[in-house]
């Protein structure tokens, strides 16, 4: 690994991978679309270089592609609430953009891989923790079939053109320059009107989450200890939280007590899962484990989102 | 069900489909582009109507659909093996045409949709027979991908746009009007020259089929008996056959010997799977059962193909 692709890397977890890595003296380029990533979220520097690019101009990218060694394929619509208004999102920026950057990968004789993937992808399962070679059951999400579209399109370049590649099931990622999910909503509402909170469902959903530092260190683990063509990997915490205590936990650090406006019924929205629990032995045995808690990482969202209002009304497609 | 779309309805397994249809006096309205089917095979009439279409044209499918009120959705890439060749004909062929079938039926408020999914979904599975709740493994062709990736999408608009569907993992179909596989492969070949029949891998590959009338009857036992939001089906016989047993009865009944010329290896091509087996006892609950056994299916295929030359020539890419 030596000249690295970054897609989505002006992103949340993308940006912090690309400051870890750029410590790393290595070669950087990030792409992105700038839809729900910032540039300021980048150190630019000679190693890190930034390209606004539209994924989907699949001949451009096979320039752009010309000359790097290794691929973190973040970039992604990961907005799987709203997957239903917009049904197309997640076939364009999801499977045609992973198709894409397969083919420029390909076109460039670059064969290595890092894949975003998530913990929807296992549908309608009620196995908990939900292990990585769980049973099948069928999709409820745009965004979680398109996702598992994309492992699958990874897989066969990986059995078909001698692809290696590592694959990361995430649960719901916190931390510094987090910019989607129930706590930047919470924040969000919460400092229009501290009074009251819509809460989606019965706020007994429960999920687990991980901190964005304990989510790339996991995937540098990975890489390092893991050596198969396909290396798959649930990557979530020991435990899970429900709604109701994130709440409290935000609510304690924002100084409030609002009266909490149920929607009512056990999913946030249709298509929903009100329980996301993955199980991480697979992970944890390449030596990785997880150094802040759920409570810590809802913390530090929290605060970091307190000290960086401009994401509220800088952000696209709030 | 009144007026129904068949997508790929002049192709092998849709033509047989849209005769036993056009019996119950429903009305028909078949949708191909005549790449791998054929005009021949329909016989058109006040009831069938034949639009020669292609389905990534998404406009036009709004308007075609109008009127309709049930979709049979047959139409795909189904070149399994030569997918490495041209990878982008799975995305288009299968990802964004079912893509386009669901929303030319949401435009048209068209709700009940059945897919012919296949064996492939369970990828790299080391579980024989493979049940429908099979352990989560990974992809290892493009085709399996795309077809899966269909699957989720269907499953995620019944979710959130309360479609209904019939979802069907295929093995190999055989029978009248069949037009690519192994029995087509090695009588072509055999027609050429009877001494000797190239075979890829070692002919001990094992694999299931079914004969297209135990097909079609096993859809329709599955429309109306099984009533659930998304009901997925393996759709296979209670056995199956190694590839040289296959080749024995050919040989028989084209009164050959041929040598046999094994590329080697335990797969056929990469992306190959040496063995498909799945369990039927599901499709079996709503009263099912093959009829016709695997070898007599295909004698009967064999004998097709030799009675209709003109498959050989006439259909395109060869």
């Amino acid at each position: 690994m030596k000249k690295i692709i970054i897609t989505g890397g002006a992103g949340f977890i993308g940006s912090n991978l690309v400051d870890i890595l750029s410590k790393k003296k290595l070669k950087i380029t990030v792409l992105d679309n700038l839809t729900t990533g910032f540039k300021k979220h980048l150190n630019i520097s000679k190693n890190v270089k930034f390209l606004k690019c539209n994924l989907l101009e699949k001949e451009k990218l096979k320039k752009i592609f010309k000359g790097h060694d290794f691929v973190f394929h973040f970039a992604a619509n990961a907005d799987i609430k709203d997957g239903l208004k917009h049904p197309r999102k997640d076939l364009e920026q999801n499977a045609i953009v992973t198709f894409n950057v397969l083919e420029a990968m390909r076109f460039n004789k670059i064969k290595k891989i890092v894949f975003t993937s998530t913990a929807p992808v296992y549908g309608n399962t009620n196995e908990f923790p939900t292990k990585e070679n769980a049973a099948m059951s069928y999709q409820t999400s745009l965004y979680g079939a398109s996702k598992l579209y994309c492992e699958g399109l990874i897989s066969s370049y990986c059995e078909g053109y001698e692809f290696q590649s590592w694959i990361f099931r995430f649960v719901s990622i916190l931390g510094p320059r987090y910019s989607h999910g129930h706590v930047y909503d919470f924040v969000k509402m919460l400092l229009k009107d501290s009074s009251k909170l819509p809460v989606l469902g019965n706020g007994k959903q429960r999920k687990s989450y991980i901190h964005v530092y304990d989510c790339i260190n996991a995937i540098l683990f990975a890489i390092k200890n893991s050596k198969d063509s396909v290396n798959i990997f649930n990557l979530g915490h020991n435990n899970y939280i429900n709604v109701n205590k994130s709440i409290d936990i935000i609510s304690q650090i924002m100084n409030c007590n609002p009266q909490l406006i149920y929607s009512g019924g056990s999913s946030g929205w249709v298509g929903d899962l009100p329980f996301v629990f993955l199980d991480n032995k697979k992970i944890k045995k390449t030596g990785w484990k997880p150094k802040l808690s759920i409570e810590e990482s809802i913390k530090q969202t929290t605060n970091w989102l307190l000290e960086n209002h401009w994401i509220f009304s800088e952000r696209k497609n709030k």
